[in-house]
């Protein structure tokens, strides 16, 4: 049968480290988990005792936007982290940022388009890019740009998609650097998508929306890290006010509606604040673990991540096969890692992710095996 | 800012509808649906429990093509129903079957690509191309031929669509008539894709699947219909051995997992068939009512469904604008029922879709307000 070129989009990696970990679980072996972008912890409990309440009720499709209340919810949560006054129509919930990204391509932009981003980066982007017949154009950022791409020196695209705190860097834009990034990206004609998923979770000065330098720009937000509900699929996309309708049409024929069981979770975990206010402080304590452990162990050349729950090491002193590296790891060390190669299809093969969203004990575990297997090595 | 020339999608009216009849409601007004193609019961109530007592897991990702023992199940599924034997590999669990859609296409079409369905048919497989610059070839069905495509009259196209029961026309393909489809498409180097998404609701003979005729097909179903969980967003894809890592990449970047609570839901559902038939029952009732009623209230131009739980009417005789006519029964019947406009862009001006998928008590009140509206007109 035939197969489209635009099907043939790279795997994530990630993904496949994690069922590579999980065949050696399996077989009996113990992994400990760095490979994952997923807090250890459940939804908070608030959510999910939400969730409890409502299993007698149908539960049938929601608006194609999302439950009103969440939007609502969502809205808020702009004035409580930005002091933000959003328009709670502007808010449109989507089956996890996935979801989000699938429908700010298609309202933005027609196929054969560029799109522009940082490299390192989430690698979906340039996948999901592919799929939908456009093309992804990487900026090569530099250590000393904390691995964000400078305002004067944006490729010829029809988009930029920014991230802060950056995957799998974990640094994070200030308001200025917002400003000059669409600001400059304006001047080309260029539309501006932000990836905010890893708000929340900052450990310095909070982390600052594109919503507050302008209106003009897709932002792109989940409950998945800081709310702890990867598996739930839900995620929100604020638009601006004239592209609702056409995001709303989109949204309601590609997807119909977020999974409404989630969205009754999510609109609860809004009220959660106290139980994932102590998740922050377990990634803080375990980020404070693998800022020490990692350079112990042998992985010296790092960069303290300002938000997010990832390190991105430059292993080029030790490899230059990140994938075969991590698979030794994997194998040796019973520790699951990401081979840069996810964020960055060149440099990659010279860098590793390693996530601490799991429980301190993990990480400490875990950079003791490390330790171990670097000096055995 | 810009906006796609793909983005521009026509409206999902029914969601349209759905809206409008909220509203009303919210305005303090009682209205029966039957505009709606989802079931009024709960999710099988094993299903819900099944859940509850999930809720304690933290629920993270799944791998992307779904939790394996639900893949395995959905397997099963095919040979309870249909005496095949199916690799529980080839399983795709999707985040409803439009998810289901978004991957098929990216797998089997480049931008700029054809592909074919019958009209009147499910208006989202129009619009979800869209987006995807592939271009929808509307088939024109005809009644005496039961809103089917004929083998012999295929157009110029990559992909073929067909849908059994269709919706609207709520018609099932035999065994020989998806064999002549699906040979005479292959003929033409056509990849098709089934849609069997109202599996399991029929009234007479059993539904075939494509799959009892070839495994060169890609076969979309869903838990929404069947088992009553439309909110739940859970489809599954049965794909050729040749695309399963091509769609597996897909998944893993567009989507990364179908919601993983509602998976654990729907994995249960799959035990409860004494539930689910019970509402094939009220289903079947309704179904009566409505073949007897429609036409007494004045519907007269109207077919048997074998399966599914529409009845598509034409009302040539009665209009030759049904989104106006379906405002007018919303208004003064209190009734919601969806214009044909969704379904035939064309012919549909002159059909209505009458759901009959909630209760009897509403399937009976609908009748008696359609019947009265109907005198007084």
């Amino acid at each position: 049968m035939r197969q489209s070129t635009r099907g043939q989009v790279d795997p994530f990696i990630v993904m496949d480290v994690m069922e590579a970990a999980a065949r050696a679980e399996s077989s009996g072996r113990h992994i400990i988990h760095m490979e994952v972008g997923q807090p250890g912890t459940a939804a908070p409990r608030g959510a999910r005792e939400a969730l409890a309440r409502a299993l007698e009720q149908p539960l049938g499709y929601t608006a194609a936007l999302g439950l009103p209340r969440l939007r609502q919810g969502i809205a808020g949560l702009y004035r409580r982290w930005y002091g933000v006054d959003l328009d709670p129509a502007r808010v449109v919930v989507t089956p996890g940022s996935s979801g989000a990204f699938i429908l700010a391509f298609s309202a933005l932009f027609d196929a054969g388009d560029r799109v522009a981003m940082g490299l390192p980066g989430y690698p979906s982007y340039r996948q999901i890019l592919r799929a939908m017949s456009l093309e992804p154009v990487g900026i090569q950022t530099r250590p000393e740009d904390r691995y964000q791409p400078r305002p004067d020196e944006l490729p010829d695209a029809e988009g930029l998609i920014l991230a802060s705190p950056g995957n799998p860097s974990g640094t994070v834009l200030r308001t200025d650097e917002l400003q000059a990034l669409t600001d400059s990206a304006w001047g080309r004609g260029m539309a501006v998508i932000s990836d905010e998923i890893y708000h929340g979770l900052s450990y310095g000065e909070r982390c600052h929306s594109a919503l507050e330098v302008t209106d003009e720009v897709f932002v792109i937000n989940s409950f998945s890290k800081y709310f702890s509900m990867t598996g739930w699929r839900v995620g929100w996309m604020v638009v601006p006010q004239s592209h609702l309708r056409t995001v709303e049409r989109l949204a309601q024929n590609m997807f119909i509606c977020p999974p409404h069981a989630s969205q009754v979770a999510a609109l609860a975990a809004l009220d959660c604040i106290e139980e994932t206010e102590e998740n922050l402080k377990v990634y803080a304590r375990n980020r404070q673990l693998m800022l020490e452990g990692l350079p112990r162990a042998g992985f010296t050349r790092i960069a303290p991540p300002e938000g997010a729950f990832y390190i991105y090491a430059d292993v080029s002193d030790l490899t230059t096969d990140s994938l075969a590296f991590a698979s030794e790891i994997l194998e040796k060390a019973g520790v699951a890692v990401t081979p840069g190669l996810d964020f960055d299809p060149e440099r990659g093969a010279r860098t590793l992710r390693f996530s601490y969203a799991r429980s301190t004990e993990d990480v400490t575990e875990g950079l003791r095996r490390l330790t171990e297997f670097m000096a055995s090595r």
